[in-house]
C-alpha cells in the first residue's frame, strides 16, 4: 500500500508539459512489453509503475498463469519491459474467443469462454447499498486529481476498507495491477471482497473481476449490455452509476441491503 | 449521415434492462469478427451498427488497406461478422510495434512506427480557439444521452460543420467508424478537417487521426504524455479539456487563433 502513496511524479506516472504558455501535468503513457521466459508475449500501453503487478494480473486474467510468479526487469534491462517466469498454463497462441463455427461470433460464445476460466462467484458478503455508493469516493486517485487522465481500480473489504488501489491510463491495466498485487499477496480468489472502478463497466472489466473470483463489482459509469449478461451468468453483483450517494444494481441484488 | 439519426434502439445500439425494479436503457456491447477474404483476422468488442465502416476504418488505421474495399455480411451469414475483400497491403502477422532490439520498448519506437504509416500533417486550416472549444457540444450523442455508456467521434469542417458522427462503447471503435465512413466517401486524407472525441486523448487515438491525415484533433478529456509526443512529432494540433467554452492547446498552436 505504501507504493500507492508515493509521489506520482517521482514514480514516473506524471510528466510536466507546457501548453498555452503555462506548465501543466499529464499522465504518462508508455508501451510495456511483457516477456515470458525471455519470449515477448504482448505489448500494452500503460502508465509506468507496478509493472510486475500489471504483467501478473494480465496473465492471470487471460488464464495464462494460476499462481504467483517471479516478475521483474528483463535480463538485458531493456526499457519498458517486464520479464515473467514461465511456463504458462496454456498455449497463448491458441484462439480463445467467441469463434464457434455453428453460431458465428456472439456474446454467448464469449460468456462460455469466460465460464471455463472463472468459477461462479461464491455467496460473498452482504453489503449496504449506501456503503457501495460511497466506494468511489474512498478510491483515492492522487494522480487523476492532478492530471484528469487516469482510470482507477480499488479492492475493498466488505466493510468498505480500501486494501489496494491502482491508477493507469488504461482502465483494464488498473484492474490488472490490482489483481496482480492481490495474486502476489495470496488474496485470490477475491471471494469476500468488492472491486470498484472509476469508469464505465465493459465486458472486459467484468471478465477480469470474474476470473479473480470477485462477487461484487461497482463502477462510477454505465455498464454495457454484455457486462450485465456476464455478471448475471457468473452470479456476480454488478453496480453502476455509483455517484452522488446512489448506485444502480443490475445483477445479484440479493447481496445488497437497502 | 441519415444513419446517425436512426433510432438507436432500432439499430441495436441500445437494450432495455431491468434494475432496482425499473426499466432502463444500456449501450449494447457485442463481439465483432473481422474477416478478410474469409479468413478471421481479429475480434473486437463493439456496439453494433456501422460494422463495415468499423472494419474498414480499423484496417486503414493499421495500414492493412489504403483504399476503399467492399465490406459486408459474411458469406455464411454468421452473426456479428463482417467480411472485407482482400488482399491486404501487408502481412498482418508481422510484428509492428515498438520492438527494436537496441532500445527495448519505448515511446520513440512507437512514434517511428506510426511515422512510417502517416505522412506529416499538412498545413491544414486555421481555426478560432472559441470554435474548437464548442465542437464537443456540436458532437451529437443521441445514444450516450440515453445510456451514459458510449464514446463518440465527430468529423468536422474547419468552420465547425459536423460531417460524420459515430458512437461506440469503445472509443477507438468510434474513431474507426468515422474514418471508415470517410474512406468510403473518398474524404481521406482529412487534410482540411477537425476530428473531435468525447473522451480522453490516448496515443492510440492520435495514431488513428495521424494515419487519416487529420491536422487537428480535439478531445473533451485529458491527453496522455505519448499522445502529446506523437501529435508534436506529426505536426498535428492537439487540444484537450475542450469544455465550458475553453480548450487547452498542447501542440500545433500555430493553427489556432485566439
Amino acid at each position: 500500500m505504501s507504493e500507492s502513496r508515493a509521489d506520482p511524479l517521482a514514480a514516473g506516472m506524471i510528466r510536466t508539459v507546457l501548453h498555452d504558455g503555462r506548465r501543466d501535468e499529464v499522465a504518462v503513457e508508455e508501451p510495456l512489453e511483457i516477456r515470458v521466459d525471455g519470449v515477448p508475449l504482448v505489448v500494452t500501453m500503460r502508465t509506468p509503475g507496478h509493472d510486475e503487478e500489471l504483467a501478473l494480473g494480465f496473465l492471470y486474467g487471460e488464464a495464462l498463469i494460476d499462481e504467483p510468479r517471479r516478475a521483474g526487469p528483463a535480463d538485458d534491462f531493456a526499457a519498458n519491459t517486464v520479464e515473467v517466469d514461465g511456463p504458462l498454463t496454456r498455449d497463448p497462441g491458441e484462439r480463445r474467443f467467441y469463434t464457434t463455427s455453428s453460431c458465428g461470433v456472439c456474446g454467448k460464445g464469449a460468456l462460455e469462454e469466460v465460464a471455463v476460466n472463472a468459477p461462479p462467484a461464491g455467496p460473498g458478503p452482504r453489503v449496504d447499498r449506501a456503503r457501495l455508493a460511497t466506494l468511489p469516493d474512498r478510491l483515492r486517485q492522487p494522480t487523476f486529481e492532478r492530471t484528469g487522465g487516469l482510470h482507477a481500480t480499488g479492492l475493498f473489504t466488505a466493510t468498505g476498507e480500501l486494501l489496494i488501489a491502482r491508477e493507469d491510463v488504461g482502465r483494464h491495466n488498473a484492474m490488472d495491477k490490482v489483481i496482480g498485487r492481490a495474486l502476489l499477496d495470496q488474496l485470490l480468489p477475491l471471494s469476500t471482497n468488492i472491486l470498484c472502478v472509476s469508469g464505465r463497466l465493459s465486458f472486459e472489466l467484468v471478465q477480469k473481476a470474474a476470473v479473480a473470483g470477485a462477487p461484487i463489482l461497482v463502477g462510477v459509469g454505465a455498464p454495457s449490455s454484455l457486462a450485465i449478461q456476464l455478471a448475471a451468468d457468473r452470479d456476480m453483483t454488478l453496480g453502476g452509476f455509483a455517484r452522488h450517494g446512489t448506485v444502480n444494481i443490475y445483477t445479484g441484488a440479493e447481496r445488497v441491503r437497502s
